[in-house]
């Protein structure tokens, strides 16, 4: 079994990352990451299965050269990128209308939606065809269109949204490649990292999750799901997500 | 009353105009368009009520000028602009993963759901706080996650489902502005217009709607909402499409 595992240098990509290196049944695993990370550098240096490329999913030019580095077939696919605030652009989460700006929308649908997709496309002939095959993309539950009463956060739920419509279209036509395909979106609930860190305070202690848990619920949940469940959206804990 | 409606030069934008225009309640209907249209500045030279104003809603200078070439309160805002295809640039919607590209994703993003988002943000001084408020976007059916069963149209599907957030978003926002107010989506049905036009062989001729019948419909549903179904998605025939 090969994994591929994008935002690997992220608080809940790396903690997935050091959790699926426990699993012997995984020979390979190819973490990719845009920043350097030195936890990430120091898991490579002790697990010879681990590979680490560097790819910038905003750049075509990386993505098409990234089948080049990979042996196929890929059995699980999960990318756990994302972009929620950037504190070096500025960007911050919309609490109003009047907040909303062309440029970081378009960021937002970039990073949490187009990206996702244009790595699965560079990544379609090396996925697996008649073994297990699991794809997952962490969506975030402020995503469901259905389950939003508080409003605001116009540009992340709405990347969200198109993410899961997006994951959706894909598990059909991932069914048609291989028909025990898995293909969903995951909640991974509030969890303690970078991505969250400006918006915690508000969150109870008990329900911010490390990323250590998050990381294990989500393994968990990705290995439990079945091809009955393709195309749908998922939590931590297993329960579906409304639309 | 006063109403502004976007994507007059369009096929339901025109006919939902005409429509308009003979009702006595709007005093003055403000029409945006991008490309000139004779049929628009015929209904132009006939009826003093109608302003024509040439919007590029792509353009967040010219959405800045808006507001001083209009008068408020604004009582409805639609908007029935939208991208499926492109001839001049050969965009067609995907058939499958491989055919993604990330200039036409991100396309569709700007002109089906952050432009109609813009628009609003640049005419929020101007709606009504007190009378009558309503606010819709055309969305497609083909947006709604939980309908889509057939997949492909990956950009297109995905940009409604944003644009259904979007909105639904806003609408949470705009019921504290205003506590009477309705935003919602609309599906047209397929209707016989320049963007359906390459995809009507396999609709049934009884199911292709002239742009006059889904425009009488839409503005039918629009009148029929209460504040209470604020923040929904509604089809031709006034029936609510799950996300």
């Amino acid at each position: 079994m090969q994994l591929l595992l994008a935002g690997a240098s992220g608080g809940i990509g790396l903690a997935m990352l050091r959790q699926l290196l426990r699993e012997a049944r995984w020979v390979r695993i190819y973490a990719l990451y845009r920043r350097p990370s030195p936890a990430l550098e120091s898991l490579a240096r002790e697990e010879a299965r681990l590979r680490l490329l560097q790819v910038d999913l905003s750049s075509d030019k990386d993505l098409a050269a990234l089948p080049v580095s990979l042996e196929g077939p890929l059995n699980w696919v999960i990318n756990t990128t994302g972009l929620l605030h950037d504190s070096e652009s500025g960007k911050q989460p919309e609490k109003s209308l009047q907040q909303l700006q062309r440029d970081n929308l378009m960021a937002g649908f970039e990073a949490n939606a187009v990206n996702h997709l244009l790595l699965i496309k560079a990544l379609e002939p090396l996925l697996a065809k008649r073994e297990t095959l699991k794809i997952a993309s962490l969506s975030a539950r402020v995503g469901s269109i259905g389950d939003n009463r508080l409003g605001g956060w116009y540009g992340y739920r709405a990347s969200k949204a198109a993410l899961n419509q997006l994951m959706h279209t894909l598990a059909i036509e991932m069914t048609r490649l291989n028909r025990q395909s898995v293909c969903v979106t995951l909640h991974p609930g509030t969890t303690d990292t970078a991505l969250s860190r400006p918006f915690q305070a508000r969150v109870p202690s008990h329900k911010l999750f490390t990323p250590a848990f998050a990381a294990g619920r989500l393994i968990e949940v990705l290995e439990s799901l079945s091809p009955e469940e393709t195309g749908r959206f998922f939590a931590w804990d297993g329960e579906a997500i409304p639309w």
